[in-house]
């Protein structure tokens, strides 16, 4: 069984990325469906799971990971219990011993004893900010270029801190990762048949 | 013409790498040819000129760069003549405007208006030492792990320093870079086929 991890700034197109290479190689590609997962599990809305662990997952992390430094108070928080969701929904995917890539969730970290071929999406600032801009919708669409850039490092801070909490690897970094892309200038048509090749080949006596 | 420049880390086997790559694509590739140009025309070692620009250029760096605060008593040492003539060979390159790869030399900071696709080249510790130990001649050969590792760290210190002092990106960062790979747990031969398909990919339209 071969898994892929993808990390990725937010805008980077990532997740676009992972869809398109899951598609080319026939892979199962998960993301939005292990929220929906646990969603159903917890029997909450999804939205509210998705920003749960995006905003708040790290600050009430629990002690069964490696830096288990907070407070044994947040254990049993409602988001903490979410976060501990999402490692039995994504281990339990890996169960099932077919060849599929994660988009985000720390699978890298989570599914690390898999040894699964990991790869960090990133793109320039600038890139992200029109990709955001491309596809914004409701009340995002009245989001300023400082607004959205703030957002995209708010985010972004959020995965580098949930990252440290699980990992020693830090987020972003090349130590981390077997591979590094940066999207700006592509075609991610083009980048994802590159990127599945490259998959393709690392697998190819292991 | 398109220019790839391969930056890596000592031991990574990016220079075994680009040349590969450069095979399977029928690119020119250049890397010591650089150092026999600079030391034939000063006339002196090709073992000097390599020695003098990884391990004193960047504490003897000219004016003409990005970053100018060295003393202006440096300017003109023969290191840092010599770091001034590799600039020019490999412009002197790029006009012969021949689909090329460059490895080290800071290519990607002296070709930037040129638009080259920039990959850095990294591995793990042990894989780099490793490496090191398969490679060694003479009395390298003797050389224990540790001063390996120290020597390895050297190397890449220096590379860090002389890149800072030309441009603004960071040696070795995702924000530098189009790709960045890690060689560890990689076939050589089917790395080089991987990255090849990425290369032709990202030229197609452009």
């Amino acid at each position: 069984m071969n898994i892929v991890t993808i990390s990725r700034e937010f805008g980077s197109g990532g997740r676009e990325l992972g869809k398109k290479v899951a598609e080319i190689l026939g892979y199962d590609y998960y993301d939005r469906e292990i929220i929906a997962e646990i969603a159903k599990r917890h029997g909450v809305d999804e939205n509210y799971v998705e920003h749960a662990l995006a905003n708040h997952a790290w600050q009430t992390y629990s002690l069964s990971f490696h830096h288990s430094f907070m407070s044994p108070i947040y254990v049993h928080s409602p988001d903490s219990k979410l976060l501990q969701e999402q490692k039995i929904v994504i281990e339990e995917i890996a169960e099932l011993n077919k060849n599929c890539i994660f988009v985000g969730r720390n699978a890298d970290v989570l599914l690390h004893d898999r040894h699964p071929l990991n790869i960090f999406v990133c793109a320039d600032m600038n890139a992200k900010i029109k990709r955001c801009q491309e596809r914004a919708e409701g009340h995002e669409k009245e989001l300023t270029e400082k607004q959205i850039k703030r957002k995209i490092k708010n985010i972004d801070k959020n995965r580098e801190r949930t990252r440290f909490l699980l990992a020693d690897g830090k987020w972003g970094d090349r130590k981390t990762y077997h591979l590094i892309l940066n999207t700006t200038d592509w075609d991610l048509d083009e980048l994802a048949y590159a990127v599945a090749e490259y998959v393709k080949r690392y697998f190819k006596d292991k």
